[in-house]
Protein backbone atom coordinates (compact mmCIF):
# COMPACT_ATOMS: atom_id res chain seq x y z
CA UNK A 1 0.00 0.00 0.00
CA UNK A 2 3.20 1.97 0.45
CA UNK A 3 4.38 1.55 -2.97
CA UNK A 4 0.87 2.49 -4.14
CA UNK A 5 0.93 5.48 -2.47
CA UNK A 6 3.95 6.35 -3.38
CA UNK A 7 3.31 6.17 -7.32
CA UNK A 8 -0.30 7.99 -6.48
CA UNK A 9 2.16 10.81 -5.51
CA UNK A 10 3.60 10.70 -8.69
CA UNK A 11 6.79 9.47 -7.08
CA UNK A 12 8.81 7.65 -9.79
CA UNK A 13 9.16 3.81 -8.16
CA UNK A 14 11.65 1.44 -9.64
CA UNK A 15 12.13 -1.98 -8.67
CA UNK A 16 15.45 -3.67 -9.17
CA UNK A 17 16.36 -6.85 -8.52
CA UNK A 18 18.95 -9.38 -8.89
CA UNK A 19 16.32 -12.24 -10.02
CA UNK A 20 17.19 -13.46 -13.20
CA UNK A 21 14.26 -15.94 -13.38
CA UNK A 22 12.02 -13.55 -15.06
CA UNK A 23 11.23 -11.20 -17.69
CA UNK A 24 10.43 -7.56 -17.27
CA UNK A 25 6.69 -8.62 -17.90
CA UNK A 26 7.03 -11.61 -15.64
CA UNK A 27 8.27 -9.53 -12.99
CA UNK A 28 5.92 -6.60 -13.28
CA UNK A 29 2.76 -9.15 -13.07
CA UNK A 30 3.85 -10.82 -10.31
CA UNK A 31 5.10 -7.78 -8.66
CA UNK A 32 1.54 -6.00 -9.30
CA UNK A 33 -0.39 -9.11 -8.18
CA UNK A 34 1.72 -8.56 -4.49
CA UNK A 35 1.73 -4.90 -4.31
CA UNK A 36 -2.31 -4.67 -5.68
CA UNK A 37 -1.32 -2.31 -8.20
CA UNK A 38 -2.23 -3.99 -11.77
CA UNK A 39 -3.48 -0.13 -12.76
CA UNK A 40 -0.46 1.31 -11.90
CA UNK A 41 2.70 -0.51 -12.18
CA UNK A 42 4.47 -0.70 -16.33
CA UNK A 43 6.61 -3.09 -17.24
CA UNK A 44 9.20 -0.26 -17.39
CA UNK A 45 9.69 0.23 -14.11
CA UNK A 46 11.08 -3.15 -13.48
CA UNK A 47 15.24 -3.33 -14.04
CA UNK A 48 15.79 -7.15 -13.62
CA UNK A 49 18.59 -9.11 -13.69
CA UNK A 50 17.76 -10.24 -16.70
CA UNK A 51 16.61 -7.21 -18.23
CA UNK A 52 20.12 -6.04 -17.22
CA UNK A 53 22.24 -8.98 -18.99
CA UNK A 54 20.09 -8.55 -22.48
CA UNK A 55 20.80 -4.79 -22.19
CA UNK A 56 24.65 -5.15 -21.42
CA UNK A 57 25.13 -7.91 -24.46
CA UNK A 58 23.51 -5.39 -26.97
CA UNK A 59 25.79 -2.94 -25.67
CA UNK A 60 28.84 -4.89 -26.05
CA UNK A 61 28.27 -7.25 -28.87
CA UNK A 62 25.90 -5.03 -31.02
CA UNK A 63 27.05 -1.57 -30.46
CA UNK A 64 24.35 -0.74 -28.09
CA UNK A 65 20.94 -1.79 -30.85
CA UNK A 66 18.17 -0.74 -28.11
CA UNK A 67 15.60 -2.76 -29.95
CA UNK A 68 17.35 -5.92 -30.34
CA UNK A 69 17.43 -5.61 -34.36
CA UNK A 70 20.63 -6.72 -35.29
CA UNK A 71 22.39 -6.48 -38.86
CA UNK A 72 24.60 -8.75 -39.42
CA UNK A 73 25.74 -11.98 -38.27
CA UNK A 74 23.98 -13.11 -35.34
CA UNK A 75 25.57 -13.33 -32.00
CA UNK A 76 25.79 -16.63 -29.67
CA UNK A 77 25.03 -16.57 -26.19
CA UNK A 78 25.93 -19.93 -24.21
CA UNK A 79 23.81 -19.43 -21.06
CA UNK A 80 23.43 -21.41 -17.83
CA UNK A 81 20.18 -20.32 -16.01
CA UNK A 82 16.22 -20.35 -16.19
CA UNK A 83 14.01 -20.09 -19.33
CA UNK A 84 13.18 -16.37 -18.21
CA UNK A 85 16.89 -15.07 -18.45
CA UNK A 86 17.08 -17.16 -21.80
CA UNK A 87 13.92 -15.57 -23.19
CA UNK A 88 14.86 -12.18 -22.47
CA UNK A 89 18.46 -12.60 -24.17
CA UNK A 90 16.63 -14.06 -27.44
CA UNK A 91 14.55 -11.27 -27.49
CA UNK A 92 17.74 -8.76 -27.00
CA UNK A 93 18.40 -10.33 -30.66
CA UNK A 94 20.81 -13.35 -29.75
CA UNK A 95 20.80 -16.98 -30.06
CA UNK A 96 21.17 -18.99 -27.15
CA UNK A 97 22.81 -22.05 -26.90
CA UNK A 98 22.05 -23.87 -23.97
CA UNK A 99 19.50 -26.26 -25.10
CA UNK A 100 21.09 -30.00 -23.49
CA UNK A 101 22.61 -32.43 -26.75
CA UNK A 102 23.14 -35.02 -23.93
CA UNK A 103 21.18 -35.52 -20.28
CA UNK A 104 24.10 -36.73 -18.45
CA UNK A 105 25.07 -34.28 -15.42
CA UNK A 106 28.41 -35.90 -14.93
CA UNK A 107 31.28 -35.42 -17.26
CA UNK A 108 34.34 -37.96 -17.26
CA UNK A 109 37.69 -36.86 -17.93
CA UNK A 110 37.62 -39.05 -21.33
CA UNK A 111 34.56 -37.23 -22.12
CA UNK A 112 36.05 -33.72 -21.30
CA UNK A 113 39.47 -34.90 -23.45
CA UNK A 114 37.05 -35.47 -26.74
CA UNK A 115 34.69 -32.34 -26.90
CA UNK A 116 35.07 -31.51 -30.57
CA UNK A 117 34.88 -28.32 -31.63
CA UNK A 118 33.11 -29.12 -35.04
CA UNK A 119 30.06 -30.23 -32.63
CA UNK A 120 29.97 -27.10 -30.84
CA UNK A 121 29.49 -23.16 -32.06
CA UNK A 122 31.98 -20.96 -30.93
CA UNK A 123 30.41 -18.58 -28.72
CA UNK A 124 30.43 -14.89 -28.33
CA UNK A 125 29.52 -14.45 -24.62
CA UNK A 126 28.83 -17.23 -21.42
CA UNK A 127 25.91 -16.12 -19.38
CA UNK A 128 25.56 -17.22 -15.65
CA UNK A 129 22.42 -16.98 -13.75
CA UNK A 130 20.42 -18.86 -11.09
CA UNK A 131 20.61 -22.73 -12.10
CA UNK A 132 19.28 -25.22 -9.14
CA UNK A 133 19.70 -27.80 -12.09
CA UNK A 134 23.88 -26.70 -12.09
CA UNK A 135 25.87 -29.75 -12.60
CA UNK A 136 29.33 -30.73 -13.36
CA UNK A 137 28.50 -31.48 -17.31
CA UNK A 138 27.57 -27.80 -17.50
CA UNK A 139 30.72 -26.44 -15.62
CA UNK A 140 32.69 -28.33 -17.82
CA UNK A 141 30.58 -26.67 -21.17
CA UNK A 142 30.82 -23.21 -19.97
CA UNK A 143 34.91 -23.42 -19.09
CA UNK A 144 35.10 -25.00 -22.59
CA UNK A 145 33.72 -22.14 -24.30
CA UNK A 146 35.92 -19.35 -22.01
CA UNK A 147 39.29 -21.31 -22.85
CA UNK A 148 37.84 -22.19 -26.43
CA UNK A 149 37.52 -18.04 -27.44
CA UNK A 150 39.30 -15.65 -25.35
CA UNK A 151 37.67 -13.10 -26.16
CA UNK A 152 34.13 -14.18 -25.39
CA UNK A 153 32.20 -11.76 -22.78
CA UNK A 154 31.70 -13.49 -19.54
CA UNK A 155 28.66 -12.33 -17.73
CA UNK A 156 27.40 -12.84 -14.21
CA UNK A 157 23.63 -11.72 -13.36
CA UNK A 158 24.41 -11.41 -10.05
CA UNK A 159 27.36 -12.57 -7.16
CA UNK A 160 24.91 -13.27 -4.27
CA UNK A 161 26.16 -16.12 -2.15
CA UNK A 162 22.95 -16.88 -0.87
CA UNK A 163 19.30 -16.57 -0.22
CA UNK A 164 17.48 -17.20 2.87
CA UNK A 165 14.68 -19.68 2.11
CA UNK A 166 11.88 -21.53 4.50
CA UNK A 167 12.82 -22.09 7.92
CA UNK A 168 15.94 -19.99 8.05
CA UNK A 169 17.87 -22.49 5.30
CA UNK A 170 19.92 -21.07 2.71
CA UNK A 171 19.59 -21.40 -0.77
CA UNK A 172 23.47 -21.43 -2.54
CA UNK A 173 22.96 -18.33 -5.47
CA UNK A 174 24.13 -17.58 -8.37
CA UNK A 175 27.39 -16.50 -7.27
CA UNK A 176 28.42 -19.69 -6.35
CA UNK A 177 28.21 -21.25 -9.88
CA UNK A 178 29.97 -18.20 -10.90
CA UNK A 179 32.96 -18.99 -8.43
CA UNK A 180 32.91 -22.23 -9.99
CA UNK A 181 33.18 -20.85 -13.72
CA UNK A 182 35.37 -18.10 -12.64
CA UNK A 183 38.17 -20.90 -11.04
CA UNK A 184 37.78 -23.25 -13.74
CA UNK A 185 38.26 -20.90 -16.42
CA UNK A 186 40.28 -18.49 -14.42
CA UNK A 187 38.69 -16.11 -15.64
CA UNK A 188 36.95 -12.76 -13.89
CA UNK A 189 33.05 -12.48 -14.64
CA UNK A 190 31.54 -9.13 -15.77
CA UNK A 191 28.28 -8.75 -12.80
CA UNK A 192 25.23 -6.84 -14.45
CA UNK A 193 23.49 -7.31 -11.24
CA UNK A 194 23.22 -5.12 -7.71
CA UNK A 195 25.83 -3.74 -6.42
CA UNK A 196 27.49 -3.19 -9.69
CA UNK A 197 28.42 -0.17 -11.34
CA UNK A 198 27.09 -1.24 -15.27
CA UNK A 199 23.76 -1.60 -13.25
CA UNK A 200 24.16 2.19 -11.92
CA UNK A 201 24.83 2.84 -15.84
CA UNK A 202 22.00 1.22 -17.45
CA UNK A 203 19.32 2.95 -14.68
CA UNK A 204 20.67 6.11 -15.13
CA UNK A 205 20.50 5.83 -19.00
CA UNK A 206 17.07 4.66 -19.50
CA UNK A 207 15.21 6.40 -16.36
CA UNK A 208 16.35 10.67 -15.68
CA UNK A 209 16.87 10.81 -12.19
CA UNK A 210 19.15 12.73 -9.94
CA UNK A 211 20.98 10.41 -7.30
CA UNK A 212 20.57 13.11 -4.66
CA UNK A 213 16.91 13.05 -4.86
CA UNK A 214 16.85 9.30 -5.27
CA UNK A 215 16.56 6.49 -2.23
CA UNK A 216 17.87 2.99 -2.75
CA UNK A 217 15.36 0.97 -0.49
CA UNK A 218 16.71 -2.54 0.04
CA UNK A 219 16.79 -5.41 2.62
CA UNK A 220 20.40 -6.35 2.12
CA UNK A 221 23.60 -4.89 2.66
CA UNK A 222 25.70 -6.61 0.45
CA UNK A 223 23.35 -5.83 -2.88
CA UNK A 224 20.97 -3.19 -2.48
CA UNK A 225 22.19 -0.66 -0.02
CA UNK A 226 25.70 -1.08 -1.82
CA UNK A 227 24.02 -0.82 -5.11
CA UNK A 228 23.00 2.60 -3.80
CA UNK A 229 26.54 3.56 -2.58
CA UNK A 230 27.82 2.82 -5.68
CA UNK A 231 24.92 4.75 -7.56
CA UNK A 232 25.59 7.51 -4.56
CA UNK A 233 21.95 7.64 -3.96
CA UNK A 234 20.63 8.20 -0.02
CA UNK A 235 19.91 4.58 1.28
CA UNK A 236 17.20 3.14 3.44
CA UNK A 237 17.51 -0.70 5.51
CA UNK A 238 14.24 -2.35 5.98
CA UNK A 239 14.64 -5.34 8.55
CA UNK A 240 11.82 -7.86 6.90
CA UNK A 241 14.62 -9.16 5.15
CA UNK A 242 18.06 -10.75 5.05
CA UNK A 243 19.39 -8.32 7.31
CA UNK A 244 19.16 -7.68 10.76
CA UNK A 245 19.86 -4.95 13.31
CA UNK A 246 22.73 -7.26 14.91
CA UNK A 247 23.94 -7.13 11.40
CA UNK A 248 23.80 -3.63 11.45
CA UNK A 249 25.44 -2.87 14.76
CA UNK A 250 28.08 -5.15 14.10
CA UNK A 251 29.04 -3.01 10.56
CA UNK A 252 29.26 0.03 12.25
CA UNK A 253 31.17 -1.45 15.35
CA UNK A 254 33.89 -3.17 12.89
CA UNK A 255 34.39 0.20 11.61
CA UNK A 256 33.18 -0.08 7.99
CA UNK A 257 30.40 2.66 8.62
CA UNK A 258 30.89 4.23 5.14
CA UNK A 259 28.91 0.59 3.99
CA UNK A 260 25.79 1.72 6.47
CA UNK A 261 22.72 2.75 4.99
CA UNK A 262 21.46 6.61 5.58
CA UNK A 263 18.18 5.39 7.31
CA UNK A 264 17.09 2.07 8.77
CA UNK A 265 13.17 1.43 9.33
CA UNK A 266 11.78 -1.93 10.26
CA UNK A 267 9.80 -1.81 6.92
CA UNK A 268 8.62 0.18 4.60
CA UNK A 269 5.05 0.55 5.60
CA UNK A 270 6.45 2.99 8.01
CA UNK A 271 6.73 5.27 5.52
CA UNK A 272 3.46 5.54 5.08
CA UNK A 273 2.12 5.71 8.82
CA UNK A 274 4.62 8.56 9.40
CA UNK A 275 3.22 10.67 6.57
CA UNK A 276 -0.35 10.50 8.52
CA UNK A 277 -1.88 8.80 5.52
CA UNK B 1 63.33 -45.96 -15.02
CA UNK B 2 65.25 -42.90 -13.63
CA UNK B 3 62.83 -43.91 -10.78
CA UNK B 4 64.09 -47.07 -10.64
CA UNK B 5 67.21 -46.37 -10.73
CA UNK B 6 66.88 -43.72 -8.21
CA UNK B 7 65.24 -46.12 -5.82
CA UNK B 8 67.77 -49.10 -6.24
CA UNK B 9 70.42 -45.82 -5.19
CA UNK B 10 68.88 -46.23 -1.80
CA UNK B 11 67.76 -42.57 -2.81
CA UNK B 12 64.44 -41.81 -0.51
CA UNK B 13 61.58 -41.16 -3.45
CA UNK B 14 58.24 -40.20 -2.27
CA UNK B 15 55.52 -39.32 -4.83
CA UNK B 16 52.97 -36.40 -3.63
CA UNK B 17 49.74 -35.98 -5.20
CA UNK B 18 46.72 -34.00 -5.64
CA UNK B 19 44.96 -36.69 -6.61
CA UNK B 20 41.85 -37.64 -3.70
CA UNK B 21 40.32 -40.71 -5.87
CA UNK B 22 42.86 -43.33 -4.81
CA UNK B 23 43.86 -44.87 -1.36
CA UNK B 24 47.26 -45.11 -0.98
CA UNK B 25 47.71 -48.61 -1.92
CA UNK B 26 45.56 -47.77 -5.05
CA UNK B 27 48.08 -45.33 -6.27
CA UNK B 28 50.75 -47.71 -5.42
CA UNK B 29 49.67 -50.04 -7.76
CA UNK B 30 48.94 -47.90 -10.13
CA UNK B 31 52.53 -46.28 -10.40
CA UNK B 32 54.31 -49.57 -9.91
CA UNK B 33 52.57 -51.07 -13.28
CA UNK B 34 53.59 -47.98 -14.66
CA UNK B 35 57.39 -47.69 -13.38
CA UNK B 36 57.95 -51.21 -13.43
CA UNK B 37 58.36 -51.16 -9.75
CA UNK B 38 56.28 -53.73 -8.34
CA UNK B 39 59.15 -55.27 -6.48
CA UNK B 40 60.21 -51.66 -5.05
CA UNK B 41 57.47 -49.48 -4.34
CA UNK B 42 55.73 -49.29 -0.95
CA UNK B 43 52.21 -48.08 0.06
CA UNK B 44 54.20 -45.50 2.48
CA UNK B 45 55.85 -43.83 -0.25
CA UNK B 46 52.57 -43.00 -2.10
CA UNK B 47 50.96 -39.55 -0.40
CA UNK B 48 47.62 -39.03 -1.74
CA UNK B 49 45.40 -36.03 -1.14
CA UNK B 50 42.67 -38.83 0.50
CA UNK B 51 45.39 -39.72 2.43
CA UNK B 52 46.55 -36.24 4.07
CA UNK B 53 42.99 -35.37 4.26
CA UNK B 54 42.04 -38.50 6.39
CA UNK B 55 45.45 -38.34 8.40
CA UNK B 56 44.38 -34.36 8.63
CA UNK B 57 41.04 -35.47 10.29
CA UNK B 58 42.18 -37.65 12.95
CA UNK B 59 44.61 -34.88 13.90
CA UNK B 60 42.32 -32.67 13.98
CA UNK B 61 39.02 -34.35 15.00
CA UNK B 62 40.42 -37.41 17.21
CA UNK B 63 43.87 -35.71 18.84
CA UNK B 64 45.89 -37.24 16.38
CA UNK B 65 45.25 -41.60 16.82
CA UNK B 66 47.31 -42.82 14.32
CA UNK B 67 45.91 -46.06 14.06
CA UNK B 68 42.40 -44.93 13.49
CA UNK B 69 40.84 -46.74 16.43
CA UNK B 70 38.25 -44.05 18.10
CA UNK B 71 37.64 -43.98 21.56
CA UNK B 72 34.13 -42.94 22.63
CA UNK B 73 31.68 -41.57 20.10
CA UNK B 74 32.04 -41.91 16.32
CA UNK B 75 32.61 -38.93 14.27
CA UNK B 76 31.00 -37.91 10.79
CA UNK B 77 32.39 -37.09 7.85
CA UNK B 78 29.97 -35.17 4.71
CA UNK B 79 31.84 -36.09 1.52
CA UNK B 80 31.90 -34.71 -1.83
CA UNK B 81 33.72 -37.34 -4.04
CA UNK B 82 34.61 -40.48 -5.06
CA UNK B 83 34.39 -43.71 -3.71
CA UNK B 84 38.34 -44.07 -3.08
CA UNK B 85 38.27 -41.03 -1.10
CA UNK B 86 35.25 -41.88 1.36
CA UNK B 87 37.19 -45.41 1.88
CA UNK B 88 39.98 -43.94 2.76
CA UNK B 89 38.13 -41.70 5.51
CA UNK B 90 36.29 -44.60 6.52
CA UNK B 91 39.51 -46.43 7.10
CA UNK B 92 40.94 -43.37 9.51
CA UNK B 93 37.69 -44.27 11.46
CA UNK B 94 35.00 -41.64 10.58
CA UNK B 95 31.41 -42.64 9.56
CA UNK B 96 30.83 -41.51 6.19
CA UNK B 97 27.59 -39.31 5.30
CA UNK B 98 27.70 -39.30 1.42
CA UNK B 99 25.05 -41.83 0.73
CA UNK B 100 22.59 -40.43 -1.84
CA UNK B 101 19.05 -40.22 -0.23
CA UNK B 102 17.57 -38.79 -2.99
CA UNK B 103 18.87 -39.32 -6.71
CA UNK B 104 17.67 -35.64 -8.01
CA UNK B 105 20.14 -33.77 -8.73
CA UNK B 106 18.67 -30.27 -8.77
CA UNK B 107 16.71 -28.71 -5.48
CA UNK B 108 14.20 -26.22 -5.40
CA UNK B 109 13.91 -22.88 -3.29
CA UNK B 110 11.05 -24.65 -1.89
CA UNK B 111 12.89 -28.17 -1.16
CA UNK B 112 15.74 -26.01 0.86
CA UNK B 113 13.55 -24.41 2.62
CA UNK B 114 12.05 -27.81 4.06
CA UNK B 115 15.38 -29.05 4.72
CA UNK B 116 15.23 -30.79 8.30
CA UNK B 117 17.17 -31.13 10.86
CA UNK B 118 16.05 -34.12 12.61
CA UNK B 119 16.28 -35.80 9.39
CA UNK B 120 19.45 -35.43 8.59
CA UNK B 121 22.82 -36.09 11.42
CA UNK B 122 24.73 -33.38 12.49
CA UNK B 123 28.30 -33.76 10.71
CA UNK B 124 31.75 -32.82 12.01
CA UNK B 125 33.48 -32.09 8.91
CA UNK B 126 32.65 -31.61 5.29
CA UNK B 127 35.27 -32.81 2.66
CA UNK B 128 35.39 -31.45 -1.24
CA UNK B 129 37.22 -33.89 -3.06
CA UNK B 130 37.03 -33.98 -7.39
CA UNK B 131 33.46 -35.42 -8.31
CA UNK B 132 32.58 -35.50 -11.66
CA UNK B 133 28.76 -36.02 -10.78
CA UNK B 134 28.83 -32.82 -9.05
CA UNK B 135 25.23 -31.23 -9.15
CA UNK B 136 23.66 -27.90 -7.09
CA UNK B 137 21.61 -30.56 -4.85
CA UNK B 138 25.32 -31.70 -3.42
CA UNK B 139 25.80 -27.60 -2.41
CA UNK B 140 23.23 -27.33 -1.10
CA UNK B 141 23.75 -30.45 1.24
CA UNK B 142 27.22 -29.08 1.45
CA UNK B 143 26.45 -25.78 2.82
CA UNK B 144 23.04 -26.57 4.58
CA UNK B 145 25.68 -28.93 7.05
CA UNK B 146 28.40 -25.89 7.38
CA UNK B 147 25.90 -23.40 8.18
CA UNK B 148 23.94 -25.56 10.61
CA UNK B 149 27.29 -26.20 12.70
CA UNK B 150 29.89 -23.64 13.08
CA UNK B 151 32.23 -25.40 14.41
CA UNK B 152 31.72 -28.03 11.25
CA UNK B 153 35.47 -28.67 9.99
CA UNK B 154 35.85 -27.31 5.86
CA UNK B 155 38.57 -29.51 4.12
CA UNK B 156 39.57 -29.36 0.25
CA UNK B 157 41.63 -32.16 -0.97
CA UNK B 158 43.11 -29.90 -3.00
CA UNK B 159 42.36 -26.51 -4.73
CA UNK B 160 43.39 -27.39 -8.46
CA UNK B 161 41.29 -24.91 -11.07
CA UNK B 162 41.68 -27.54 -14.22
CA UNK B 163 43.91 -30.65 -14.97
CA UNK B 164 44.81 -30.74 -19.18
CA UNK B 165 43.00 -33.63 -20.31
CA UNK B 166 42.76 -35.07 -23.94
CA UNK B 167 43.31 -33.26 -27.16
CA UNK B 168 43.79 -29.82 -25.33
CA UNK B 169 40.90 -29.68 -23.06
CA UNK B 170 40.60 -28.38 -19.93
CA UNK B 171 38.76 -30.50 -16.76
CA UNK B 172 37.00 -28.41 -14.30
CA UNK B 173 39.37 -29.51 -11.04
CA UNK B 174 38.68 -29.56 -7.49
CA UNK B 175 39.24 -26.14 -6.68
CA UNK B 176 36.00 -24.95 -9.02
CA UNK B 177 33.83 -27.02 -6.14
CA UNK B 178 35.58 -25.70 -3.39
CA UNK B 179 35.07 -21.78 -4.32
CA UNK B 180 31.08 -22.75 -4.81
CA UNK B 181 30.62 -23.96 -1.40
CA UNK B 182 33.08 -21.38 0.43
CA UNK B 183 30.68 -18.52 -1.45
CA UNK B 184 27.67 -20.43 -0.05
CA UNK B 185 28.78 -20.94 2.67
CA UNK B 186 30.75 -17.80 3.14
CA UNK B 187 33.30 -19.69 5.09
CA UNK B 188 37.55 -20.90 3.68
CA UNK B 189 38.56 -24.37 3.66
CA UNK B 190 41.90 -25.80 4.63
CA UNK B 191 43.40 -26.95 2.02
CA UNK B 192 45.13 -30.47 2.51
CA UNK B 193 46.77 -30.99 -0.89
CA UNK B 194 49.82 -29.31 -1.97
CA UNK B 195 50.86 -26.94 -2.35
CA UNK B 196 49.69 -26.38 1.43
CA UNK B 197 52.03 -26.31 4.98
CA UNK B 198 49.31 -28.68 6.19
CA UNK B 199 50.53 -31.11 3.77
CA UNK B 200 54.18 -30.35 4.30
CA UNK B 201 54.17 -30.71 8.14
CA UNK B 202 52.42 -34.10 7.63
CA UNK B 203 55.30 -35.97 5.03
CA UNK B 204 57.71 -33.50 7.34
CA UNK B 205 56.46 -35.59 10.42
CA UNK B 206 55.87 -39.18 8.53
CA UNK B 207 59.24 -39.58 6.76
CA UNK B 208 62.65 -38.47 8.45
CA UNK B 209 64.29 -36.08 5.76
CA UNK B 210 66.27 -33.19 5.83
CA UNK B 211 64.32 -30.15 3.18
CA UNK B 212 67.93 -29.20 2.11
CA UNK B 213 68.70 -32.05 0.52
CA UNK B 214 65.15 -33.06 -1.08
CA UNK B 215 64.21 -32.44 -4.53
CA UNK B 216 60.58 -31.90 -5.33
CA UNK B 217 59.93 -32.50 -8.89
CA UNK B 218 56.83 -31.46 -10.44
CA UNK B 219 55.33 -30.47 -14.00
CA UNK B 220 52.92 -27.63 -12.41
CA UNK B 221 53.98 -24.36 -10.71
CA UNK B 222 50.94 -23.48 -8.92
CA UNK B 223 51.67 -26.55 -7.12
CA UNK B 224 54.23 -28.90 -7.15
CA UNK B 225 57.13 -26.24 -7.58
CA UNK B 226 55.24 -24.19 -4.65
CA UNK B 227 54.89 -26.98 -2.86
CA UNK B 228 58.45 -27.62 -2.86
CA UNK B 229 58.94 -23.66 -1.76
CA UNK B 230 56.57 -23.93 0.89
CA UNK B 231 58.07 -26.59 2.29
CA UNK B 232 62.00 -25.24 1.62
CA UNK B 233 63.26 -27.75 -0.70
CA UNK B 234 64.82 -27.39 -3.85
CA UNK B 235 62.55 -27.67 -6.75
CA UNK B 236 62.42 -29.30 -10.61
CA UNK B 237 60.12 -28.50 -12.82
CA UNK B 238 59.86 -30.79 -15.83
CA UNK B 239 58.20 -29.67 -19.50
CA UNK B 240 56.17 -33.36 -19.62
CA UNK B 241 52.86 -31.90 -18.38
CA UNK B 242 51.36 -28.65 -17.81
CA UNK B 243 54.11 -26.26 -17.11
CA UNK B 244 55.17 -25.04 -20.70
CA UNK B 245 58.71 -23.33 -21.08
CA UNK B 246 56.58 -20.34 -22.14
CA UNK B 247 55.15 -20.29 -18.68
CA UNK B 248 58.91 -20.06 -17.29
CA UNK B 249 59.80 -17.31 -19.16
CA UNK B 250 56.50 -15.44 -18.37
CA UNK B 251 56.94 -15.66 -14.85
CA UNK B 252 60.62 -15.19 -15.23
CA UNK B 253 59.54 -11.33 -17.04
CA UNK B 254 56.81 -10.72 -14.74
CA UNK B 255 59.48 -10.36 -11.68
CA UNK B 256 57.91 -13.31 -9.70
CA UNK B 257 61.31 -14.90 -9.78
CA UNK B 258 61.44 -16.22 -6.09
CA UNK B 259 58.45 -18.62 -7.88
CA UNK B 260 60.63 -19.92 -10.50
CA UNK B 261 61.94 -23.95 -9.63
CA UNK B 262 65.51 -24.34 -8.69
CA UNK B 263 66.46 -26.28 -11.93
CA UNK B 264 64.00 -27.10 -15.49
CA UNK B 265 64.85 -30.29 -17.05
CA UNK B 266 62.24 -31.48 -20.43
CA UNK B 267 61.76 -34.59 -18.47
CA UNK B 268 62.82 -36.43 -15.56
CA UNK B 269 64.32 -39.38 -17.33
CA UNK B 270 67.51 -36.55 -18.21
CA UNK B 271 68.65 -37.64 -15.01
CA UNK B 272 69.56 -41.06 -15.50
CA UNK B 273 71.29 -39.95 -18.96
CA UNK B 274 73.26 -37.16 -17.38
CA UNK B 275 74.34 -39.78 -14.74
CA UNK B 276 75.60 -41.89 -17.32
CA UNK B 277 73.67 -45.15 -16.81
Amino acid sequence: ATVRWLMEQSIKVLFVTNNAGKSRLGLRDKLAALLDCEDLLQEEQMVGSAYSCARFLQQSLLGDIIDGTSSGEQKVVHVIGSDGLCREIEKAGFIVDNVPTDLSTSMSAEEVGNISDDEHMAVDAVVIGLDTAFNYRKLCMASYHLHRNPSCLFVATNEDAYDVVGLSRFQPGNGCIVKAVEHASQRKACNVGKPSQILVELVSKEHDFDPEKALMVGDRLDTDVMFGHVGRMNTCSVLTGCTTAKDLLDLKSSGNENELPTVVIPFIGLCMEDSGV
